[in-house]
């Protein structure tokens, strides 16, 4: 029986904690904790399109991904210094930009952009899933706001989206991997899903050894399991 | 019932070929051709490793991806005239690079370095996973050198690997996209799979609809079909 | 009789807070509020130093500042993606980390180097003079940290330093500008000053008409109110 | 009693030629010489104002600072080849800008542009000081040419503006100080003034120990002595 | 008697091949082989002229050059990856957009602008030589697109454009050199000429000891024969 | 018979002036003027080599060019704000640092650095080979200053290099062009030449129609010409 560093069980989540409103310019801003990992997401509204979409009577939905420096256990340079984002940034804000889109009717959005900025104040693991999960609430937010303000006329939601990390430590299929099993694990695998339990993204790598078929399956009933569990918090941040 | 683009049978594969010593000077370099994809994919044998690896007794293998201005249907910018790689650049090289390390045994290469470079000459969907399984046959072409010049002692291959798309077109899942299909599917997932059937990387994603557990299902089984093909006629290439 | 914006008396400064231990990676790391302007200050400790002060048995104090993209009104540009940090953000990091180190004995530091990350979340006018408060407190979280861990000997605190900014509003000069204020402040000066009244920096710039050698000297009388209170506070912090 | 590595008294200035016309291209080009202080200041006139003002019946001065290579005692790298301004031109040029913006109605400079360039040829401490001072001058030059080609109606200048740098020397408050006192001075300080004797800028800092309120008044009463001779060199160049 | 390493005859140029239609998407794609030198060369049609030509009724033909990293005998960088083009690129970019324009009525060709790009794929010396003569003949087929979609009225070809190397190797004026004898000649120089035997470019550079005027003139009349030739290869290929 | 703005006759130079120590730092430090093209060469001595030449037992010689942004009759961006090079920049600047070292015995140099500073403070055309010329004498006070502080036993200087532009302008070949010959002149060449009549670069490139090989040599003996009275200028500079 593999025992987890943190003493969680292998389907257990950590304590999940989503707090609307933490900063006071943003329409939609949301700390969102996965445990030790925060991350402060931002949803801004924007009255345009960019160029590509410019006349097309749709909306736009992208997001931006940054670490503080030392939002890590070592120092990390600081990319605005070093004057580009890595790929991992990259990777990580393509991924949420299209997961949130997925989220949202962009010809009911109307000619209006939302902005999405991912922040991680401080880093446990799973910062890119801990940032899809918020940023759909500030999301939320923002689409209420544009509605409030009679810029839309009707709701452009579709569905709410959540994400989870789910791994493979030490031979057993684990549920949102903190960064001690993140660092160690053979596989590691985020999933984005909605709330009707399809997927939107499934991104299964396999640092050591490869990964059988049958581990997969067990990585993504653990992944609905917890997007489940994440779904539910959405939904009581979004009602209070 | 579904007809392809291409009038391909929805579990068909593009012809493949795989071209060995394409180029002169790499110690390996192959031309993969994925149908109209086509990928020169070069391995250069480094006596020396990166900076974070020094003294660990171990090599490293890592890869970057280009396509050719009009490699595509319409001219894209030079990444090197702009000045900067594209977030999809990134995304790719890094993936070809962590998926070529599941092949090797990174201290039997001792402190050599691989470096692998995959540039699309032609786009027609499909260049990731082309780049892949180009690119794993010049790796093996670069071990062979390193082994036939007594620069190591033992073959560090663990694994053949190979890659290919799959993804669901109008409602049917499909085997290898071509650029047609790719650009209107409603999902698209990229498989790597080592020969002995293990996964690497699953990576797929909803570009309009989610999709469903069974969906998921039936991609991997077209891909695993793709992926034997693909390793067969990475065998026969090495053959030559 | 001039009214601020904020209704404050012309000495009174915001409601100040300074929170230590805030994230849970850095030797210290301070939450530091100045009414709504929100900055997390970190002070990272490494064990070397830039190459100009190598083999030269003394240590160094540098700083990089940056706002969240929507800790403002409207949402600013990300620096990371733009690829570089303006002409301000440099301005203000220079300022931080000139100002930090008249606070420390460098060669009682050794060769270490301890790097401050201020990061403003919400912004409401004061960032720069709230950093610089804060910092100091997470400097001296650093350094105990350092003696805690016998890296050094002797404590390398020679001063408290704090800093507040003061303008001529309406032709008043008040203490501690808001947004609203320093956005149409006639003058706008920024004071670092040690805990024994010396002067670190005097920063004024007329944005509209001139200033007076007597509006130069009110301005100095409130900075050193203002900074008195500071140190009060920075004190009562790192008494807990 | 401090001497001086010039020689001058504590409150002696060395000596300023400006030189007008000095190049034939610009609409105001100066040669101004700190004693061995160089920079050629050149103001050219743009017939458009930057994005942000446009529709807004005003014009614009902005300034750009550099320095030859082997301006100074050892050779700097060129900014032009690492591909980026470092942070002190950064300030120096934003410094620049302001000082002369204080100088002029920018209503009655109308939709136009100045341009203000100060390259040092040859440095000797005072760069920005005396950048100021000569680039006031190519200024008025160069709103006489808008003057004289009947480009605006009425004379946009507000003021002249001069500015001097002072320091702490060995304990004592000297005026205009070269490269071997700023290199070692205690506190250095940069003023701008108007002719009419009101502040644009006061910039003190000190590099090692804190200056008093003492010393503070001492070099200000050092900056208004100098920034009148400053004012009386650029009127008798103007009348030439 | 001086032998060249490659056996060839002092005025022999290496076998040339040019092979249109290489690749699907452009307009013009041509490979062109001198010997072990192979580069790819597209002409891509863009309906639109750069902003300095815009409603002056006439278009443009501008170059791009890459060399894939492995195309040379050990690995460069990528110019993409270090983010900026050396200026050897530039330089030999430049080169080639001078020469193409020089073979074009930009009148005739109206407001399109002509895109080359020249890619290495393999590199023995020459590689600029070989582009312009490969890239006359991808943008002779773009023209002919051009006049094919009726896109223009008239032929815009003024005349055929072909460039090809000489050099003094051991003392002895040489045609058509390749890497060995680039590496280690005295003087190296590139010429471009047309079809009627006037120079566009020549460009002779001393590597080691200056030349003389006889080796200047020995140089040009070997220039001239390897252009005749390379003339007579673009016309078969044209025919074809 | 063609008259040229100017009213200089075919074969005529402008006033060439060469003025030495004109900076203070530098080791060498020339002014040099070809009527009304100024340029500043500096000379700086360096006690190392770049890192591909280390324990070589030889010395370097390279070459920095930059324009002041109003050297020209419109402004220029500035390189350094614009964070990069151009080609032409490029190209100059490498032409500049090859026909130096021609000048130059790198070996009796020793591990020496000179690095040459071209900085156009003011343009009218022929800034390339007013360079190349004032930087020479530049480069000999540097060889001198080498010598004289016995940091090499011999002088490096293997002949003198001078610089001078031809063209054809109105169909006749014309020697020298200012700014209004050079923007429409024919053909444009550059000549570097030792004082022994040998040839370092002959770049010649047709502007408009294709030159005849007569032309070319009519050039050339301009060329000639030319360098002949710059090498006089230099050696009575030199005599100063």
């Amino acid at each position: 029986m593999v025992v987890r560093p943190s003493g969680r069980d292998f389907d257990q989540m950590r304590e999940v904690k989503i707090t609307r409103q933490y900063t006071c310019h943003a329409e939609g801003s949301v700390l969102v904790e996965f445990g030790n990992t925060k991350v402060i997401c931002t949803a801004s509204v924007d009255a345009s399109v960019p160029r590509f979409l410019r006349g097309k009577n749709q909306g736009w939905v992208t997001a931006e991904y940054g670490m503080l420096p030392r939002s890590t256990g070592s120092r990390m340079d600081r990319e605005a210094a070093r004057g580009k984002q890595s790929g991992r940034t990259q990777e990580i804000q393509r991924l949420i930009g299209r997961a949130l889109r997925a989220a949202v009717d962009l010809e009911k959005l109307g000619e209006h952009t939302i902005q999405i900025d991912c922040d991680v104040i401080q880093a446990d693991g799973g910062t890119r899933t801990a940032s899809i999960t918020g940023a759909c609430v500030a999301l939320v937010d923002a689409l209420r706001y544009l509605q409030r303000e009679k810029m839309i006329k009707s709701d452009p939601l579709k569905q709410m989206i959540a994400s989870v990390s789910v791994g493979v430590y030490q031979g057993q299929p684990v549920l949102d991997l903190d960064y001690p099993e993140d660092s160690s694990a053979e596989t590691d695998m985020n999933v984005v899903m909605t709330a009707q339990g399809g997927f939107i993204e499934v991104q299964g790598t396999a640092e050591g050894a490869p990964y059988s078929q049958e581990e997969l399956f067990a990585m993504l009933e653990l992944a609905k399991k917890g997007c489940n569990e994440l779904f539910a918090a959405q939904m009581q941040a979004l009602a209070e």
